[in-house]
Parts: C-alpha cells; structure tokens; sequence
C-alpha cells in the first residue's frame, strides 16, 4: 500500500504562512520529514483557494518538487487552481479529484485528458452526497469509469475513493464496512485491477481522544490492506500508521518475511 | 473476539515461586490484573509439569477460582494434570488440548467427554508437524471433527486452533495468510459456526524487538478479527492488543459505533 501523506494543508497556518511568504524552504522542510517519516507520495490539500488560487497551487508544487520526485497529488476542488498545478509538473502528478457532480464532470475530469495525468473519482452521488452501501457505490463506479473513458485515458489514469465517512456517522460502521467490500468487488465489477485509495482520517474525524482513535485506525488499516486498498491519505507523522502500513504488507505480500530496518525513502509498492 | 489471557505460565518464575509455596495470593493477584487489564478467561500454561502435575494445576485452579468466575484454559500436555483441573472445576474449563497425535487422542480427548468439558483440537499431523497449508489444514479438521464426533459430545465443545508458526519460519507470512483462509472456510467445511482459537504470540515468537512486534501482532490481529476468529490467546498486558481487539470489534459488529471508556471486567463477547 502506497502512503500518501496528508499533512501538507493549507488550512494549517505554518503551511499557509510559508506559502504567503512564497517561502520554498519551509514547505521543503516540512516535505522532507514527510518523507522521512515515510511518504510515497504528497498530498497538496490546497482548499479551495479563494484567492491567488492558481499562483498558490504553483508555488507549493514547485516548492514540493524543489525536494522529492515522489507522486504529487493536487487536492482541491478548484479547477484553475489544478491546471496550474499540473503547468508546473503533470508527469508525476494525481488529480484529487472528480466525482459525478456536473461542476467536477465538467471542468475536473477534462484536466486529466489535456494533460495526460492521473486522476482520483469520488464514489458520491451527483448531488455530492454520500452513497447508502455497497452497491449503491459500484453502481456509482460505472458510471463514474464510464465518464472516465470518455476522455480516452488510458484506464490505469483512474484511481476510485470509495467514501470513508466517519465512524460517528449514522451507520459509520457499516459504511466502514461497505467501503471493504467495494475495494474487495470492484476489480470485478470493471473487469481490471482498478486502482483505490483511501482517505484514512475521515474514518475518526470528529471523533474521541487521538490515543483511542489510534487502535481503530491500525486496525481499520489493517483491514483496508487485506481487502486489497493500493493507496491511503494518511498522517505519516503518526508512527504508528506506516509501521501498520509496513506490517500489513510483510504479512500480506509473499516476500520472506524479514525484520526490516526503518526503510529508505520513496519506496514504491 | 474474546480474550483468553496467555499470561499465567509455570515457566515464569514468578508463577512457579507462587505454585511451590502454594501462595493463593500471589496468583490470584496475577489474575486480578489481566481480568483488569481486559482478559476474559485466564489460560493456565501449566507445561509438561515432570513432578507433582496434579497437585500443581489442582492448586493454579483454586487460585484462580478464588478471584473470578471467568472460563479457564488448562493448557498442558499432562493428561492427569488436565484431569486433576477439571476435578477441581469442570463447568467453566477447556481443554487445551488434542490433536490428531495418538497420545492426545488417547488420553486427553476421553477428558473432555468424561468430564462433558469445551476442548480445543489443534491441527497438527498425526506426527506432531504443523501442515503444509490451509488445504491440509482443512482435511486434518475433517479428521479431528470425526474423532471428536466419536465422543458424542455436542459440537459446540470444539474450538479449533489453526495452528499459527512464527513469521520467521519458513513460509511463515504464506502460513499465517493461510492460517486466515482455514478460519475463513472451516464453518463451512464442518457445517456449522466451530469456534476458532489462535495463539497470538506464537506470530512473532522469536523475532525482533517488542516495538517494531506489535504492529505485526496488532495488524494480523485485525485480520484474524475480520476472518472471524473467536478466541484469541494474547499475553492481555499488552494494551495495544486488547484496544486491537475492541477496534475490531466496534469496527466489525453492527452496534452503533461509540466511543466506549474502558470496558468492565470480564466482557462475554
């Protein structure tokens, strides 16, 4: 499982700070303990970047790439704000992401085609909201591949976010529950490996003491592995979080299991 | 998944000191703390007990007994400290246990019909082996069920153990993956919901420093929890297994999700 760190927020004012002050080299400080701490890939959760929107995106993925290679994935809902993103670095580059709603159909999805890039679909329903279960979700997910291949990327452009809520939900636990099957199933439903990620947080957003919060994470994780998940948005500063990572694929992969030292960075799965 | 506490072995000496000085107290403070610490049965790893098995295990049974009502495990291969256990307390004890190997088919498996006692078969080879895979697994647990059948016991007296080997085994990650298949497939196997019991730490025995354990234990845990595993014996001080256990719980079962304090003591799953 690919871990991508979600620390890099705009919301959270050491990052906000150093992007007004257009400063590269705290945001690379804080990408490289990303990385040290275990990050595959970087999550730029831009906002939705009211103003100044594009020059934003573009200064973080340039201050981004001022230190790692790693997989960046653009994390906002602003269309403009994406494509300038992807004029810096479309290579190596996810779209977060588009779902059914006609304003990301619309003016999201067609950024993946015009620059080639990877992009992440949301299984909501078109009015943005969550789906009831299982099923609901795959048949979200056949309409939303059949949007997807529309634009005539190659299929392994799309990565599918199944929708964690949180546990505190009316029925969190049995949408936890449905967001397994739905990775489990949908390789079948779309007759390929299709590609799924996860956004971890959600799961006990809202919710109790990060000390409790965090055997439920691990555990949730652990489960996510198992059913087959390739991605997962995570805090990489909690420990606790890559070493389960890095547990569950020892126990799931056919290597030799092997009592690994801390691994080197950007590890690809 | 309940808990059957692994804490309480002869070997530790601490245990020993309390059984040659027939200290009442001292075990019964043991106990106290792993039914705190969320144990809800207490497994006494007696050992092969060479000199005064009986008297041993009649007295570990009577300490324990003193302070809860929990179930017990009387886990040793001495077949006459088995039956000194369960003269002192039949109702609310299993046997752990007998397998395919004649000795314990012989001598231990008649205990469990003589004293209408629960008792966990292991699936192991006639010769004592652990199995090559979760196939041969599955046909020694048709060949037990028949032996066991054969006592007219009820079938709800049978907890099956899968047998887990260490990681650093040979094949140990492909064992432990198959040790979850033949959870999985059993109750269809037999034809009812058989009971599973899983030796956690035999997972990591052996192997590497205590903080980079627990998240392999922890993670494979969670996996055992979502193949359906019952029973888990787990050395219950260990505070990131037992929240393991209740995450999984909460995340597993159809209750409402919340944000439970501390459990109480003795918790029937």
């Amino acid at each position: 499982m690919l871990l991508i760190a979600d620390n890099l927020q705009i919301i959270h004012s050491p990052v906000a700070d150093a992007v007004a002050a257009q400063n590269v080299d705290a945001i690379a400080a804080m990408v490289q303990r990303y990385v040290a701490a275990g990050a595959q890939a970087i999550d730029i959760n831009a906002g939705p970047l009211p103003r100044d929107a594009e020059k934003k995106m573009a200064f973080l993925v340039r201050a981004v790439r001022a230190v790692t290679g790693l997989p960046l994935v653009l994390d906002t809902v602003n269309p403009a704000a994406i494509a300038a993103g992807l004029g810096e670095d479309a290579k190596n580059t996810i779209i977060n992401g588009f779902s059914l709603e006609p304003a990301r159909l619309d003016a999201v999805l067609p950024l993946a085609q015009q620059f080639n890039a990877t992009i992440i679909g949301y299984l909501l329903r078109a009015d943005g909201h969550v789906p009831a279960d299982a099923d609901e979700r795959l048949k979200i997910a056949g309409d939303l591949y059949q949007a997807f291949e529309s634009t005539g990327l190659d299929r392994s452009r799309l990565i599918i976010d199944p929708v964690l809520v949180p546990l505190s939900w009316r029925r969190g636990t049995f949408q936890a529950r449905e967001v397994l099957n739905v990775i489990r199933y949908l390789p079948d439903l779309l007759g390929f490996q299709v590609k799924t990620v996860i956004g971890l947080s959600n799961l006990t957003a809202g919710s109790g003491k990060r000390s409790k919060r965090v055997y439920v994470e691990q555990a949730y994780l652990a489960l996510l592995a198992a059913a087959g998940l390739d991605m997962a948005l995570v805090n990489v500063l909690h420990q606790g979080t890559v070493r389960t990572s890095r547990a569950c694929r020892d126990l799931l992969s056919d290597n030799i299991f092997v009592w690994e030292e801390e691994r080197g960075h950007g590890v690809q799965p």
